[in-house]
């Protein structure tokens, strides 16, 4: 098999700062072209308006990585998986469950390849935490994730829209790596979302969750923090403690600590060419599910307006 | 394989009205306890205050079936499936999407039956109405479930509470219907929730969903419905209407009108039999993702605030 012909749609901040530098990188991959409706695209290769206009008129292609936000997902997927191309979902994989359930179907009758990509699991800490934690008994976790939406979504409004997840959309991150690392299911056992006056989607959300053996795991998510940014899992085990530090990047157990480079989307498109080149798919909507869990079942405040 | 003994947790008005008589009724099953925390029982077998009492004093069991509200039928299930019970699950099957995909591992790890029970999906005209849109084109769904609360859940605060549902608690047969007759998936794509300014669940909810070949099927449900009430299902095909009214049990077609005696909980408990007679699990969480992903993607909308 050549390389993977791989065209980007939606040219993006995580588009720039992360899906080319990876493709780059990945020699089974080439990037054939862009979709970006500002016609804002590269030097190198050719940039369309739409996916309908790259299908039409641009070069050939195996495969699209979809980079725009989860509410227009599910169309361009769609159309994608219905032209024989695999596809490479950024997080969230969409805007509902359903929908994300639906394209796996489509996926399997198309005969290619969904991937619905988690980036933090490839964080370094993350691999190494979960072989750890495999054998240990888990007396608590706790996510800490608290960040400031100014510095990372700046004017993003769609983030605040139904369909968009607010402060979710980061604290997705913690719970796909707490999801991975952690060796039983968890689920909701009771939540407050705080929405600010003037949006639709939290600012901030505490939860609670448990496991099928009763071990508490709690999650504070906050997108109010200025100053120094958190991004913490904390598992109290009887072998003592398991902390996951900047995001998954930094491991620290009992015997040390391990910090090592951190290839999150490089890994993330190891996997991507691993599963093109074995026919298979990758959706674990785990994560998802407990997000449209919190909205289901969460307590709903209201705190005071947000401003960009 | 002599007769299930079943015990029924939590005495309410659906198991009373419903869960009793269908097991009075079904050679298969004999009812040896009940579970009621108030204590009023059954003149003809024991009741217990918990299911914790019921496990460690009454007779031999070697089933449950959960009536009581959603919010604590985790732990309940949980319980009893360690025991090696199976399970009957009233819908909804929980308070949230991962406690069910949890107890569905935990019934494959005890060897024993996990029932998520959908009662609509029994109704009279569900099963040929199926049948009949098989091999159609469908061009559009209409749901309108207009039901007034006041009649159907009097007093019955928890159906308001965080991880009660509100109108979708009727709405989710609705939905359980659909997503059987239906030949394919589908998703919401837009959606506004109202919301009383009193209580924490939706009282009405305007959805519009999408399947996967681009079929619109809309959903009207309102709780605020006085006089006649309507729980209908409209169809619209090449070959004609298919509409299914009165909550599923009269089906009309192009060529006339089947209505055929109403035998929900009786189909309820005759799969069950046929579950545990076969050792398998039946948990279709599709109805419930629906309800998830509108309070994940739906706008909300406050409007009056509603009393008993």
């Amino acid at each position: 098999m050549g390389a993977i012909r791989i065209a980007i749609v939606g040219l993006g901040k995580i588009a720039r700062d992360q899906h080319l530098p990876s493709i780059a990188g990945n020699d089974a991959f080439t990037l054939a072209a862009t979709v970006s409706p500002r016609g804002e695209g590269l030097a190198e290769v050719p940039n369309f308006r739409s996916l309908d206009a790259l299908l039409a008129d641009g070069p050939a292609i195996d495969a699209v990585a979809l980079c725009t936000p989860p509410q227009v997902r599910y169309d361009l997927a769609a159309q994608a998986l219905g032209r024989g191309l695999h596809v490479f979902l950024e997080k969230p994989p969409g805007a509902t469950l359903a929908e994300v359930v639906a394209l796996e179907g489509e996926a399997a009758s198309a005969g290619v390849s969904l991937f619905a990509s988690w980036h933090s699991r490839y964080a370094a800490g993350v691999a190494p935490a979960r072989a750890w934690l495999a054998d240990k008994m888990i007396r608590s976790a706790r996510i800490t994730w608290r960040e400031d939406v100014r510095v990372w979504h700046p004017g993003q409004a769609w983030i605040w829209e139904p369909g968009g997840l607010g402060v979710f959309d980061p604290g997705i991150n913690a719970l796909s790596i707490a999801t991975h690392i952690l060796p039983r299911p968890f689920f909701l056992t009771e939540g407050t979302l705080s929405l600010p006056a003037n949006r639709a989607a939290p600012i901030a959300a505490d939860l609670s969750f448990r496991d099928s053996a009763g071990t508490p795991i709690t999650m504070d998510l906050d997108w109010r923090q200025t100053g120094p940014q958190t991004w913490d899992i904390v598992v109290e085990t009887d072998a003592g403690t398991c902390t996951l530090s900047k995001g998954g990047a930094v491991l620290t157990l009992p015997d040390g600590v391990e910090a090592r480079e951190d290839r999150e989307y490089a890994g993330l498109y190891a996997r991507f060419a691993e599963l093109v080149q074995t026919g298979q798919s990758d959706v674990d909507v785990a994560p998802m599910r407990l997000v449209a869990d919190a909205f289901l079942r969460g307590h709903r405040m209201v705190v005071d307006a947000f401003e960009d």
